[in-house]
């Protein structure tokens, strides 16, 4: 019988790593679709999201007032999507983090652009409400070296 | 020995995600290697697959055909892609649905161009034969409400 | 109890495609922010990275050499993001496939462009440190054939 807790904690091991992907699965639709509440709760209450060079948003309400402020509503108006790629996913015991590219993509004069392009290192705690994200940083791959720098280590 | 059937019914829920997943992300393969039959089988018999502003196909001929007609064999011929974005996945018994993005990336007088940006809300129906799609709903990101709409709930 | 080898052989198969999945994910940021070594040891010590047109890298050296010289160092100086789409993945015991799409998108002249393109086949082996990538094959899907074969069979 003692391979029963193991087969539980492999279990486990899986449901957070599969939690985590979800969390930022969601960003981009509810990023896309304009619902600022609820992607504010993809943070935990004290959450920060930096934009590296536009803004860092602390806690639920600054982080809704980046999808609700006028740089977002404009983008939403000329049509965008937020794509935010497959992520490499570190889970240790009720912490996490995550490495990804993001992309902003843009209607514009009736094709799309490639808006933004971005590395992402966000970090994760589990809560009794699930995991949430602590911290999202965000930096342009635009050759500067700070973005790189949120890559490294996976 | 009640926390077998437990490890079972969590497996089983990881599972099903997967399997809805695997079947998103078979899609764009599928699409741009031009295999309309194994395409159109991602699909239930009498599955809808709803083109905002383009098409609607039902059932395989319909879905198959969207796939050998001239607009896609051109895709094919310049070079395309379809790429479907990470997707947020709720499994409800033997029901499921799932809201992703989608690429269309095209190869044009030498270089690439982003070619289409769409929301995708897909519904999905456990069949003794897996996981198929019931419908996928697909509108472009340019700025109108019906694609942002596809998105909202997750 | 014929039940718990069953559990624990259900929770292998989605570690296994769990572990190339991530495998797969942590191409695009090992390259991105030029950790050479650890992108190679993706790779068993055999290991191909064919890029058809380009250069075909064999083991370690020659697949570290790939991320260390002058293409990719000034694609990383102008700043890039490889993506390595949604993957399909088979396992058959100790070997897998996955087809997946790739995209290299490079920040120019102030804006960002689509780079490449391309259509992915890989195979992996388990090996006693995990699962590790044999062969790699990449194409641009700019309309040849060789990079819409790669896809077939999904």
């Amino acid at each position: 019988m003692t391979e029963v807790p193991d087969l539980s904690a492999r279990l486990t091991a899986l449901e957070d790593r599969e939690a985590v992907r979800e969390l930022i699965a969601r960003y981009g639709p509810l990023a896309d679709c304009g619902d600022a509440r609820a992607l504010a709760e993809l943070w935990t209450e004290d959450g920060e999201y930096v934009v590296t060079g536009f803004a860092t948003a602390r806690g639920h309400s600054e982080i809704a007032a980046l999808i609700e402020g006028p740089v977002h509503r404009q983008l939403m108006a000329d049509g965008c999507a937020h794509i935010l790629g497959p992520a490499v996913v570190t889970v240790a015991g009720d912490a996490a983090t995550a490495r990804c590219h993001s992309l902003v993509l843009r209607h514009e004069a009736g094709s799309f652009v490639v808006h933004r392009v971005s590395a992402n290192r966000w970090t994760f705690r589990r809560t009794p409400q699930g995991w949430r994200a602590v911290r999202r940083e965000n930096a342009l791959l635009d050759g500067a070296e700070a973005a790189r720098a949120l890559l490294q280590g996976v």
